[in-house]
This record gives C-alpha cells, sequence and structure tokens, in this order.
C-alpha cells in the first residue's frame, strides 16, 4: 500500500482518569507484513476499561503498557495485504489490532470474522466480550429466577446494558445503578429497567437504592467495587448471590481502597464470586447463538455509542469512566 | 422430685472475653411440668460460641441475652417427670436446656435422643451440630478434591478437629490454625494435619503459613475473621474457595473490625460463601451416617474436653474464646 498510517502511542501515565494529555498522534508510513503475517486496515476499535489497569509503572494487573508505542485496543479490521495461505486479502479479522489505523498481526494472532450476520460494532459490543460477559456472568453465574431483584451496576457501560436486558427477560425486577439522571432515564425509559439510581447522588444514594430494592438484593452484578459494592451488598438477601467482574471505581487509583465486608456473606448465608470472561471460552459459540437469537427477535437491543475517527479514540477511552454516553463505547476508525 | 436444683444466671455482659464475673449459681426448688411438659435432668451441655454474639445489648444476632435468666446452652438430658402422652420417664432428649441441673420443656422443644449407639458427649460433638457443621461446610460445600491444600481456622476446635480428619481422609493437604504450640503439636502429631500454624506468633505467622502453604491455597474453612482471614484469602488459588462458618475473633468486639477483600476473589475467580447448619437440616440423618461410619471404621476420632460440674460451665465457655484444650467443649452435669 501507499500513504501513511496513524497510531496512536501511550506517552504518560495519568495520574487520575486517563486524557488527551496522556497520547500522542503519529504518522509513518505502513510497516510490511512479514512471512506468514498479515496487514490489516482498522475498521471498529473497542474501548475496554482493563487496560487502565496497565497504565501504571507497579502494574499488578499485567506487565506495565510501554510508553512511546502504539496504544493497546482490541478491534474488526480487513486483510489488506496477506503473507499467509489461510488468509486471503478482503477477509474480514479480530484481534488486539491497536489505536491506529493500520496493524501487522501474525496470522494465529488474527481470528477471523464473518460480518454478513451482524455488524462489526455488534460483533465487538453484543456478540462480543461486553455480551458475553453480561450472558455469561448474569445468566449462567448468577441464575436470575422471575421475581428476583437484581441490581447491576455499572447498568448504563457496555456489560450492564446487556446483563440488565437479560435479567428483564428472566422476570426479574432490574434495578440499576448508573451515573447521573440522563442516564437513569435512559435505563428506565429505553430498556425497561424497573428502577435506576444515581450514585453520584451522594448522601441520598443510600436511600434512592433502599426505595428502589423494597425487597433486598437477590443477585447483584458489580462491575463497581467501592462504597457502591458495600451499599448493595448490605442489602442482600438471605442465601443471595454477588457477581464479581471487575471494579472500574478503583481502576484510576493507585491502591483501590478497601471494600467487602465477609460478615454479611456470612449472616445471610450470601455467596459472592469473581468471575473472568476467558474461564468460559469453550462455551462463546452457544452464548452467541442465544444473544442472537434474542437480538433477532427484538427481545434484547445492542446499546452503542459509536466514535468517528481515530483520533476519538482518547475521549472514547476516557468516556468509560465518566460514562457521558450509554452502551459500548467504539471508534469507527474506517468504513 | 424433691430437693433443689442449680442454675447458672447470667448477670453482666463481658466488656471483652466472658468471664466467671459474668455468672451467678443460684438454687431453688425445681420446677413443677404443666400441661404437654417434660421435666429433665441435665445430662451433658455443649458449649458453643453463638450465645457470646447476643451477650450485649445491642445484640444483632438476635435479642440480647436476658440478664437475671438461666444462660442459654443445648444438651442433653433425661426425662425424669413427663407430662406428654409421647415422651416417657428414662427417655433421652436433646433441646435448649440451659445451664442448670434441670429443665421443663414442651415437648415439642426435646428431641428424642438414642444413647445405645454413640455417648451423650459424641452426639453434642461429631455427631451433633460441630461435627455436622463440619461435614456439610467442608465436604458438601468446599468439595476437597485429592492434592488440595485446605487450611481451616480455627484448626483446633470443635469444627476443626473433624473437618481437618475428613480433609485427610479425602486426601488433601490439611493445615490448620491455632492458638499456641501445644495446639499445633496436637495437631500434626495427633490428628495427622500436614502442617499447623501458630495465629499467636505475631509477625512471624505470615511467613509460616505461606511455608505451610507452598502451592497456595485451594479451600479455606473459616471460622475466625478478621486479620487471620486476610492472611489466608491472599494465598487463594485460582478457583479456589472460601466457606464461612464463624468470625470468632470478632465476638468479643463491639464493632468487628473490617476484613476481607472482594479484589482477591475478583483477580483469582475465586468464590466465598457463608454458611449455616440449620439450611442442611433435612439432610442431618444422611451425615450422621457417615460420620458415624467413619467413627466406627476408625477413619475419624472425636476429639472432646470435658469438663465436670455445672458449675465449671463458666469456665468451659470461657475455653471457647481462648482454646487452651482441643475439640469439643463440653460440661458433663450428671451421670
Amino acid at each position: 500500500m501507499t500513504g501513511t498510517m496513524r497510531q496512536i502511542q501511550l506517552v504518560s501515565y495519568p495520574e487520575d482518569k486517563p486524557g488527551p494529555e496522556n497520547f500522542r498522534m503519529v504518522e509513518h508510513a505502513p510497516p510490511e507484513p512479514g512471512d506468514g503475517e498479515i496487514l490489516v486496515e482498522v475498521l471498529v476499535l473497542s474501548m475496554d476499561p482493563f487496560p487502565r489497569l496497565r497504565m501504571r509503572a507497579d502494574s499488578t494487573a499485567g506487565p506495565p503498557l510501554p510508553l512511546g508505542r502504539v496504544m493497546d485496543g482490541r478491534g474488526i479490521g480487513r486483510v489488506i495485504k496477506s503473507r499467509h495461505p489461510g488468509i486471503r486479502t478482503g477477509d474480514h479479522v479480530y484481534g488486539d489490532l491497536g489505536w491506529q489505523t493500520h496493524a501487522v498481526l501474525a496470522a494465529a494472532q488474527a481470528k477471523p470474522v464473518d460480518l454478513s450476520w451482524a455488524t462489526a460494532e455488534q460483533q465487538l459490543g453484543i456478540l462480543g466480550p461486553s455480551g458475553l460477559t453480561a450472558f455469561f456472568a448474569l445468566h449462567e453465574e448468577g441464575r436470575p429466577k422471575p421475581g428476583e431483584t437484581v441490581v447491576i451496576a455499572p447498568a448504563a457501560g457496555s456489560v450492564g446494558t446487556i446483563a440488565g436486558q437479560i435479567a428483564r427477560l428472566k422476570g426479574c425486577r432490574v434495578v440499576g445503578i448508573a451515573g447521573g439522571g440522563t442516564q437513569c432515564d435512559f435505563l428506565v425509559n429505553e430498556l425497561g429497567f424497573d428502577a435506576a439510581v444515581d450514585y453520584q447522588d451522594g448522601p441520598r444514594f443510600a436511600a434512592a437504592l433502599a426505595a428502589a430494592c423494597p425487597d433486598g438484593v437477590d443477585l447483584f452484578l458489580d462491575g463497581v467495587g467501592g462504597p457502591t459494592h458495600d451499599a448493595v451488598a448490605e442489602r442482600i438477601n438471605l442465601h443471595g448471590r454477588i457477581v464479581l467482574i471487575g471494579f472500574i471505581s478503583g481502576y484510576n487509583d493507585d491502591a483501590p481502597a478497601r471494600y467487602g465486608q465477609p460478615l454479611t456473606l456470612l449472616f445471610r448465608r450470601a455467596a459472592m464470586k469473581g468471575f473472568l470472561l476467558a474461564d468460559y471460552e469453550d462455551r462463546f459459540d452457544e452464548a452467541r447463538r442465544i444473544l442472537s437469537g434474542w437480538l433477532r427477535d427484538g427481545r434484547i437491543r445492542p446499546v452503542e455509542t459509536v466514535w468517528h475517527g481515530l483520533d476519538q479514540a482518547p475521549a472514547a477511552f476516557a468516556a468509560l469512566f465518566a460514562a457521558p454516553r450509554p452502551g459500548k463505547q467504539l471508534v469507527r476508525v474506517s468504513q
């Protein structure tokens, strides 16, 4: 190919929330694929919070992300040059493409993607890791039963918007925790949540949560941690379940604050379990079939915020920690 | 009957650990059973830590134990007068008899006991709530697998001595946490634990625990809570399990210190669950058959400390929180 490629590099670690000052855009000639490699034009990037944990010199969540190099990010792209016999020009692939317009990957690192049955956005969101996390963490681990009260936090994000809709499908009372009145209104009016509670509401949060859960909490899908966790866990019912999928309230802290209280679990004979999607890898196809069936039947809907242009990636990433817009945050890099 | 009965009353709530100053012995004429009631001569009392939680005005574990009244305690007794057609003089019964030589119970509150197949001490200990807790919490909830490392705390008490032996039976590496070298030696030399760690060993405790668990911890049966919980939980393996059965380190505190860290569960995809024996009531007979089979075959042995005489009850109760002698603490009131 000719021309230049653009790339967003990580140049410093954030002190608190990540911002544009932590990144820079560079241009250079696109690399040439070597033997067994492919050159991919990046179409859509998925914004995920976990890399934030590695944006520090003393990362304990994997090696620190290197400075002066392309920022980590998964996405879907189109193969524009292949030096591997199993992959052809024009094929679509999923992989760790990075925040850039073009990426060279070893063929083994690229997973074939069929865009004829669902968009790239859907395959990165509701049918990708976010939707799969919602499915396995809420549906398989949480086992929601009709009439139970299910609390989801954060509810307006990529996982929560799907998990809440699945809990509604199962006949549960669904209470979402989100930041700000706009997000809360969206959950109730657009997604059919029974109630939504604004965690930014300071001292009124606990009372609002209690009012939203008059029969206590049977199942809590917790991606937030911290004081939000404690406020919900305090209301857990006898034999209630808590599934831990993240702790986004602590991702920007060097030392996440202590939370949790095992005595609550003891007194209520409740269960709490840590969840990681990778443990369910052999069941991804099964889950995708179920999710795409619900999608096709209109029983759940994808919630996506698509940012247009690679230069929007830092803002889209920052949005994960401020949640100004609901659902899965995606960056459309190229058509 | 003629003569007097003796009774130990609770007269004050302890500030910290319970002691003889919180009780007084009184004598009075034995009560007469009313219609449908029985008069029981108390044979053996079981010492259990849970009543400590109700020995405070602001109890949250049930109503505060009333002052100036007989101290709560379960035990086995012999019926010496019956005004219920289903119970005969000479029958043995189990129930909330209290710390006294004689008790009047409604017949419905008395459970028939057959002393021909196991002693009263065994039926209150290894075949009673302690052994049943060990069986259901460790064996049924914990599901120990051969080769796994199982940590038990407290290990030298009524539940721990049985749970550790069951884990040995299942082919696990068993590590006990106990107070003092004598208790630790007992666990290793008498009960076949693979290692025992002294929680009184101050700064050396963490290193001793690490040395005792070179492959981490797969299953943790926690009746202690507090810093001991944290030290063990920190070493929990991927997909490890923690079963909470108590928090005896905090029973004497007005406000138990915070402990636990959900992030450890999240990162290790581990599970933690609160346990209460009453949830398994419909399976008690099944468990007693299994436990008594192991007992008969000599595969597990009961560990009992029997205190002789009702006046020893306050000291026996205090021993639950200091663990000077291993196993189930029992008070033999009458032969």
